[in-house]
């Protein structure tokens, strides 16, 4: 057995359904401490199980290299989603069948967590810098995940130069895709207020629906952009309508709604908000926005080209540099330095027999350690 | 106090929330024994209670005048709505002060069942045939309540050349107003089916709210009619809205609306159902109409000279001949005869402290009592 698929296995045995705390990340710190890593573990949140506010534990560890050296961090989560029924095997008891090893978390991100801490010894300490910046909330809120992380590390002083996120990245073999960009996320409710009444008398009611079917349809019908060289166009989609008004001959009193708009870097969730709510107030309502992230872009350059020599070299594979799906930490990694996204094939992320092949696990190894090389000199 | 007081506090005594069986029918029958009426009473309904297949209770009195006479009927409704609360006194407890009378069904319509009663003793039996037509079940769903009377007339042959329907029809004050025709109606579920998805991934999604907001703004925008000499313009209220999706980032797999359509006799129900399922249709939706009532117009003529002349001597007032508000049992019994409806100032129904003036009480019995005779003659 491969020292690598080891140290997957391990990680991917200890369970932790997000919110994540415990013993996956004792088995992260009994890794890293053989290459003499300093680790600050603590747990942020203090709400209820189940809420938001939840306890989650976050990890950062760091093997400082020569003084003025620079500083490349991997980052990453340990929590998993939810593995539902119907497994071949035990989600959290990893087997290995034929070239692959089943288990949730195999490829997001368990797996690549694995790879990161392989590929250390394959860092020389006088290389420089590295950090793991692990949370065990990416899967669930993220209140109180990276983003303490992040805190913590600007607290205590620690400033990475370059910062690769290990989601699974790629889509039909490994290599073939990084991310170096995600839209932005943002989440509207929309209410309009009127006054209730009897359909027979409609003189006296003000019905509030029309007014927000005349506002959705000019939300549905809007251009927010044409995509620009590195993302695809901004995207608005009506999630939620809602009356809740049984009564067959009652006009209702309100009228809501729900809308979701996957944003490029033409626009920022405030920007957005306020052309909603524009839209929103010239029909009579109000709106309560939610951004859940910013987009973010590392334009093609440095950072992208010190991962496509690596992937090249170890897969003959040129990775698309690419900024579509859904959102990851990086939105908010974004703010301390330039950050992609890399890592295993994402077929099988988040469903029944979550899978990596043992051969990508090695590999990666390969890859994030001639990343790590190359983003240090 | 007077006969007709007596007779209406009886029948407000009876508890008698839609739908209504029991003890306010055993006040009915009661009253109507002296005056040589031949009784059928009869439970419609055999389903749960609080189902609109729950049990009602149905009564027919007919007392016959000579062979080949005229038959004239009074119909309305022993059941009342729900008093809710608030009331200064008990809503069963019929109590006068001032020159009011206070309990739930005062004008809806008991008070004109006493008035109605108490006009019999003021109409010879050998003028003509008279009957009651009386249902527990106008203010609820209405399936098993004057429609079962209409069945059971029809099978036993007795058939009314007039019919007076005692709704609370006076506006401001008693005379005012008479209804010669109501508005259909007609609710219809409309629905669009899609595909669920990422709100990440549109493409790989169908979302159904666009279509069905683009369904409803058409909806809204169309002019139905201009109304016509005895109607306003038919009206369509959108009066629900249900998607039921609590996930921010998924597009839903259905959406829901509901509209309702109060309609002239320009259209029918059949009518309107097929102009919305086109429309429907076009925006890849589908619906599901039920139609509550056709509408009924007895025009001015005969039938409406005959109320206005009895208003006119006890009241003074000419009665304007209107179609507004909404249904009632008369748009089952436009299938049986002509039908105009009569009543008592509505200022209060359905409200808390429903109230009649005493006075209204003996002028509206004298009222019916002329309109009985002159229909007979």
């Amino acid at each position: 057995m491969t020292e690598v698929l080891e140290l997957a296995k391990r990680l991917m045995s200890a369970h932790s359904v997000t919110p994540a705390t415990g013993s996956v990340f004792d088995e992260l710190e009994a890794m890293l401490e053989p290459f003499s890593f300093t680790i600050k573990r603590f747990i942020s949140g203090h709400g209820e199980t189940g809420s938001p506010e939840a306890p989650v534990e976050n990890l950062f560890a760091v093997r400082h290299g020569p003084a003025g050296s620079k500083h490349f961090a991997f980052a990453g989560h340990l929590d998993v989603v939810p593995p539902g029924g119907g497994w071949t095997s035990d989600a959290f008891a990893p087997q290995v069948r034929g070239e692959l090893l089943y288990g949730r978390g195999a490829v997001d991100m368990k797996g690549a967590i694995a790879c990161m801490v392989d590929a250390v010894k394959n860092v020389p300490a006088e290389a420089g810098t590295i950090s793991f910046i692990i949370t065990g909330d990416e899967e669930g809120p993220a209140l109180h995940g990276t983003r303490a992380l992040i805190d913590f590390m600007r607290e205590a002083g620690h400033q990475p130069d370059l910062c690769l996120v290990g989601e699974p990245t790629s889509v039909n073999r490994l290599g073939d895709m990084m991310k170096i960009g995600r839209r932005g996320s943002l989440n509207i409710w929309l209410t309009v207020e009127g006054t209730q009444g009897h359909v027979a008398y409609p003189h006296l009611a003000d019905n509030p629906i029309p007014k927000l079917v005349a506002m959705l349809a000019e939300l549905d019908a809007l251009v927010l952009d044409q995509g620009n060289d590195w993302f695809q166009a901004s995207n608005l989609e009506i999630t939620d309508l809602e009356v809740g008004n049984p009564a067959h001959n009652v006009i209702p009193e309100a009228a809501k709604a729900r809308i979701s708009i996957r944003f490029n870097d033409e626009h920022s969730g405030a920007s957005l908000s306020e052309k909603v709510a524009a839209i929103a107030e010239k029909h009579g309502g109000t709106t309560l926005p939610i951004i859940s992230g910013e987009p973010f872009l590392t334009p093609p350059g440095e950072f992208s080209d010190i991962i496509a020599r690596a992937v090249k070299a170890e897969t003959g594979v040129d990775p698309e540099p690419s900024t579509t799906g859904g959102t990851s930490d990086a939105r908010f990694l974004r703010a301390v330095c330039p950050v992609i996204e890399f890592g295993l094939v994402n077929a099988t992320m988040h469903k029944r027999d979550e899978a990596v092949a043992i051969e990508d696990l090695s590999t990666l190894s390969r890859i994030y350690a001639r990343i790590a090389r190359d983003a240090l000199t």
